[in-house]
Order: C-alpha cells, then structure tokens, then sequence
C-alpha cells in the first residue's frame, strides 16, 4: 500500500517533509567511470567508441558502421505497421504545431537617446539527441526532441541510440526519419555523450546535447556541460493528481498507474479533499495492478513512493502541489483552470478529467520532456527555445554616446577599469572637437 | 606581441585552430575539496560556512552577522559619491528598461479539435546572486544579476559577496540596495553556493543561483545544479573586433585592451582586411600599455592570448568570427549592420565605432554576463528568461479526446505503457457508452 497522509494529523508536516525528500533513485556514483570513458574518447576517438560498444552493448562495429546507412533506416522503417506509422505521424503533426508557436520573436528599437538596442534569436548550428535503448526506448521521446530542434532550424541533428546485442526498435528509426533526423548512431552511454560533444572522427562534434539516459548518460552530460549546452539531468518520472470526489476512481487509479509502470523509481500521488475517494483509488490501483502487464514495475514504486494526501480544500492542495512542484500535475476538480492558475510550479498541468497525462506523452502537444525532482521550481520542459541562442545588440551614435557615455565613464572610474573608460573617452573627445 | 595571423598563409588553418583551442585557463581540479565543502555545510550549516569564512577570508562571522544588516548597507551606501551614485541609478534604469522589454508572453489557443493548449510563464520563488570579493567585487555585475531577476519578478532576491579581511566595496551594497536586493551575506566560495543552495539555519535555500567567480565557485555550481538552477559556467572575458582602416587605430586599441586589462586570462582579437591596419592597432596597444593603470595584467593577456588577424574580405571575417563564437563582438566597418547579419554566434554584438564594448558593461542596457569560451554556440547572455520557468497547460473536452485519444492509445502499445493506453481508453469507452 501506498503511505496515506492527513494534513489535519499532527505528524503530517514531517511525513510530508519525508515524502518530498525520498531519494528515489538509486543513483550509483559513476562519476570517475565517466571521467575516465571521456577522456578515452576524446584521445583514441572511434576505436575507444567502439571498443565500449562492444564491451557495454555486445555489438561489434567498425567506423563505416557506426551510423546507420539511409537504407538500413529506410528498412526498418518499413516495417512498422500502417496504423503505428499514422498515429506517429500525426503526434509529430500536433507537436510541430504546437512548438511552432513556442517560436520567440526578434526585437529592435531606438531609445530616446538615440541608441538602438535590441536582440537577435538564431539556432545552435548541431544537436545531438539521447535516446535510450532496450526496455525505454521510446519513439515518442525522439519526436519530443527532434522537432522542436527542427522547428528552430538546427542544422543538422544526430541522434546516439545504444543497441544492445545489435536489436533496435524501428518504430524509433522511423520516428527518426518522420522528424527529420539527420544522422543515427548505434551507441550509447558515457562513449556517446563524449563522442557527440567533442566528435571523432566519424562523428562530427555538435553544440548542444539533449535526451534522457541512465546513471552513466547523466554523469556524462553533466561533464560536457559547457563543452556543449546540455537540456537538463532528469529523473524518474512523477505525476501528481489534485481530484475531488466526482471522478471514476478507475481513470484516477491508471493516472497513477500511468507513471509508476515507467520505473520503480517513479512517483505518483494523489491529493484529495475526500478521504473515502482516496481510498477508492487506493482499491482501484490494488484492482489493476492485479492485471497489469508492468505489474512488476508500477506496483513496487506504487508502493514504496506512491501517496494519498487529504486535505481540508483546494487552496492547500495547491500550496502543496506548489511544495512538490510536480513534472506532470492532473486537475481533475469541478473548477479545474481557477486551480490551474495557483498551481505555479509544475513542468506540465493537464486540465480536467477528460485530460489523462498519457495524452501529453504522446499527442497533446506541449514536450514531454519535463523537469523532475522538484526541478520545475527553476527549470522548464523542452523547447525550442533550448535549440536557439540570444544574441543582444547595440547600436550607439554620436547623441547616444554623449548622452551615455559619461556614466559608463563614471562606472569604469569606480571599477578601476581604466582602459574601459578611456575607450569611451577618446570617442567623446574626438566628437567634442 | 600578440600573434599574428593571414588568411592567405599557407599554415593559417592550423593556426587558428591552436588560437581557438588554446587552454587559456589554469582551472585546478578542485573538484574534490569542492564536494567536502559542500557535504560540510548541507551537514552542520551556520557552523561550517562561519568555519571556512574564519579559514579562506580571515573573517570570523556569527549567525547574527552572516547578513550585513539595512543599517550596515544604509550607511556604506551613504559613503558613495554623489556622481557614482548617479551613475549607477542611470545605468540600473536603463538595464531596467532593456530587460522589461524581454518578458516572454505567455499563450493559450483551442485547436481544430477541441482541446485548449498554451502555456504560462512564471518567476523562480528565491534567487541568489554571487558576487565575487576583493579586485573583481564589480557593482555593475550586481545591477546585471539582480535587476533582471526583479523584472522577473523573483520573490527573494540573495547576494552572496565574500568580505576577504571584512573589506567590501561601498558600490556593491549600494548596487544592492538600487536593485532591490533582500538579502546580502558576507560569504564566498564554494560554501556560499552550497548555503545557497541546500540552506542553513539562518539561510533560506534558493531556486536558482546566478553570477560569475573562481574555480571553487565554478565547481561547486557545476555539482548543485539540478538541486537548484544556475546559469552558466562562466569563464575569462573575451573580445573580438572586427574593423576596417577607416577607424583610429587607438580607439580599437582601447577596446581591445578593455577587455585585456579585466584579466591574465582574458582574450583579445582583431580582424581586420588591412594589414597594415592591423599593425598600427598593435602599435598603438604598445603605446598605451607603457602607461595603462592595469598594465600588469593587461600586457600578459594581450601577448599571451591577443592575436591580429588579416583576412581577404568581411566575408571571411564574419566566417572566422562564427567559428570563434565571441562573448563580446565590436563591428567597426563601414556597414556594420550588413556584417551583424552574418556573425551569428555572439554573445553580443556592438555594432559601429561609436559602440565600445565598455558601453554594454555599464549603461547600454543588453546584459553584461555572456557566454565565454565559444559557448555562444549554443548559449546566450543573462536575461529575465533565466528567473523565469514555463508550465505548458492542456485541457481536452470530450471531443477533443474523442479526435487524438486514439492515437494517443496506439502510441502506447507501441511502447508496451499498457496503464498509459488504458488511461485513455477508459475515458473513450464512457464517452462512447
């Protein structure tokens, strides 16, 4: 069973407390593994990539077999089924559309002093995204990366995808060509990681690195950081559902059962001003995990993570959900957008019973890729604005140099910054003659 | 002397390779007293940051005096010239004012199916600034942090500053106070971000930190991020000019040296398409590090890491200046605004001689924290974006989940999610009964 919690029991404070602080995930300090794989790559190049591949994944490969070939991935492609094929196209349809919008503006002005100022967007020339193999190899996550990228106009995309024993999934290969992918390697781990950050000599270096992986991806990552941009280090998944008393305790129960059955470190909760309806649910999941394929999976982290929380009303559930700023929040209540709009830290909020998480996973629109561990208190969903950088501009002319001039002056004067204030100087005295 | 370089010399790639990839940094591995720092601290709070302030800054502190108090910051403000006060209210308005303009918009639009999707921008609750101490304590840097997190509207605004032998800078407190600072303490280092961070008795935990400093402040960025967000790893300044010979060779001297004199480390570039331009640059920086006031550093910097390089056309320099991807890039030619159009990796462009760089370290408005070290390839400069975190929002009606959910039910099998597919499917069925 799941841990049930009363924000009226006196004890609910330290529980709740506990409850955020969980470590959840058995994270393994890989850290000097990583740092060692790193730097085989980057002295030794393909042949330290491939001889980790062949030692981490059971696969023997050659520089000319690194990436896929267009045929190979044209292959593989054709075998997914018809309908498999349309319901992918169509999600990356709906998520085109929806990150097209995400597109931020450039702007330019002239102040009153004459200076114009503003700023420019423009796309990272490379990306390299991370797909997992085996078991989370999931097409769905190569389409939430590759299109917002595409949708900012990266140039060119590569994707690293480990295959274990040489076995890939092809709905991933075709989920690849659909976004438009432009390169597919068969590695994985630290070695790929390394290898698309500072390149080899099959793999040509890219400037910014997204996608989830294990323990060895995400140490990896956080090493190449400012080699190359990275997205975030994500965690186990976690879903949090605010609902009152009127809903199916069913469709609750496989919200809940939605993000448990991705990993026994995934967390799911459910608040609820009705303590009967809190144990309703707790019987519904009880009921399904009896059946459920990943029973495995989702029961254990329904157990050990998994919490029931009462509250006296809406307003503390929000300034709870707020505590645990959830990556995935579900608002199934009479006035679900009035909640919406007190629940400020969230990655992503689906609004209403008739909107379950899963289709955010797929063909909602908005990214799945959301920020976990209470990392949606300072940190966002992919985007494309993770694919472009600001350049600001400034523009000053001989009015706007007298007239702000002198407290750049000024300002290099009190930081004894000399050269910076005589570079301002010699101008304004040049126009004063 | 810097080096020099030509385009048209047969061994120029190899060149401007070595000058790109040149270690320009003497950063210390000090990764490992890094993380014993911040395990201390996370474990016995006040008494280890009080212990390693009394050890690295000579300044023995208590709980009580870990924050200057508004009377201490009233009166060093008080100390602070008329004219300097002047000048930083003008700066702090106008970075104000640039900022304010990039608030992102939040969105929300029904699509042809029914469902309601957007998204909603919100600011990170608590934010801390670093602020190195002693020859580097720069009060413009303060305004640069602090004012585009207000904008953003943060609700806790903390500055860290180390206070070495209890020295501080009248300016930075004043700094503060301008931009609506909440609360400063007298600590630096690797034990301030993790204060920061994790928390202590007297010190709230924060959601983000900002601002630049040393190799353990860097390092111990590195390792809190994801408990918190931080903004980038920041490293020497850097600055590339690119000018023509219709310029005084003096005034670009100065903007080269401007950036010279903030460090041993930092960088300074010209191209130009004329050579003997070129030279006269070279001169006249000889002439003013004969008397400039940080010669000292200014001089190693240039010889060391300063290069001039002679290309055939602007062609040619907007394509070197994209490889070197630039924190700070000056346009002196005689269509700057054509040139900006191709230099697209910048931190920030300043465009025709009477834009200096020194204008956008104070008062031109555009932030003066940028990437450095090429990673404007795939970053950009602080900006209200980095105090800002993005909910995306969905609501399907009936209809809409009638359109997509079945899609969304076959992605799911695809994936072997069973509970995410019934999740769905659930909802139909009642739908359809």
């Amino acid at each position: 069973m799941p841990q049930f919690l009363d924000t009226t029991s006196p004890d609910f404070e330290a529980a709740f407390t506990a409850l955020l602080s969980a470590k959840r995930e058995d994270s393994p300090d890989v850290d000097a593994i990583v740092a060692e794989i790193i730097a085989d790559v980057r002295h030794r190049g393909d042949a330290a990539v491939i001889e980790l591949t062949s030692k981490f994944d059971r696969l023997d490969l050659t520089p000319d077999t690194l990436a896929f070939t267009p045929k190979e991935i044209e292959q593989a492609a054709a075998q997914v089924s018809a309908e498999d094929r349309a319901a992918l196209e169509f999600a990356a349809e709906r998520i085109r559309a929806y990150h097209a919008r995400q597109m931020p503006k450039d702007d330019q002005w002239t102040d009153e002093s004459g200076a114009t100022l503003g700023w420019r967007w423009s796309a990272v020339s490379a990306a390299g995204l991370y797909v997992p193999g085996g078991l989370a190899s999931y097409p769905s996550s190569v389409l939430m990366n590759a299109i917002p990228a595409k949708v900012a106009r990266v140039g060119r995309l590569a994707i690293a995808v480990p295959t274990p024993d040489g076995t890939v999934n092809p709905l991933v290969l075709l989920a690849a060509q659909i976004s438009g992918v432009d390169e597919v390697y068969r590695i994985g781990g630290a070695q790929a990681i390394a290898a698309l950050a500072y390149g080899t000599a099959s793999i040509a270096p890219v400037d910014k690195i997204t996608g989830p992986g294990n323990a060895f991806v995400a140490a990896a990552k956080r090493r190449v950081f400012g080699k190359v941009g990275i997205d975030m280090i994500a965690g186990p998944s976690e879903i949090l559902v605010i609902a009152d008393k009127d809903n199916d305790p069913d469709w609750i129960a496989l919200d809940l059962l939605s993000q448990a059955e991705h990993d026994e470190s995934a967390q799911s909760i459910l608040i609820t001003n009705d303590a009967a309806f809190g144990r309703a649910v707790a019987q519904a999941v009880e009921q399904r995990l009896t059946t459920l394929q990943r029973r495995a999976i989702a029961g254990p982290s329904w157990r050990d993570f998994g919490a029931i929380i009462t509250v006296c009303d809406l307003e503390e559930a929000a300034q709870l959900s707020n505590r645990i700023a959830p990556e995935h929040l579900e608002l199934c209540v009479a006035d679900p957008v009035a909640l919406s709009e007190k629940t400020i830290h969230a990655g992503a909020i689906f609004i209403g019973s008739y909107t379950p998480e899963a289709i955010g996973d797929y063909v909602g629109g908005p990214n799945h890729v959301l920020p976990t561990a209470r990392s949606a208190r300072f940190s966002s969903g992919l985007s494309v604005m993770d694919f472009l950088k600001r350049t600001t501009l400034s523009q000053m002319t001989p009015d706007a140099l007298r007239a702000i001039g002198p407290s750049a002056e000024r300002l290099a004067q009190s930081e004894s910054l000399e050269a910076h204030g005589l570079s301002v100087r010699v101008r304004l005295d040049a126009l004063n003659r």
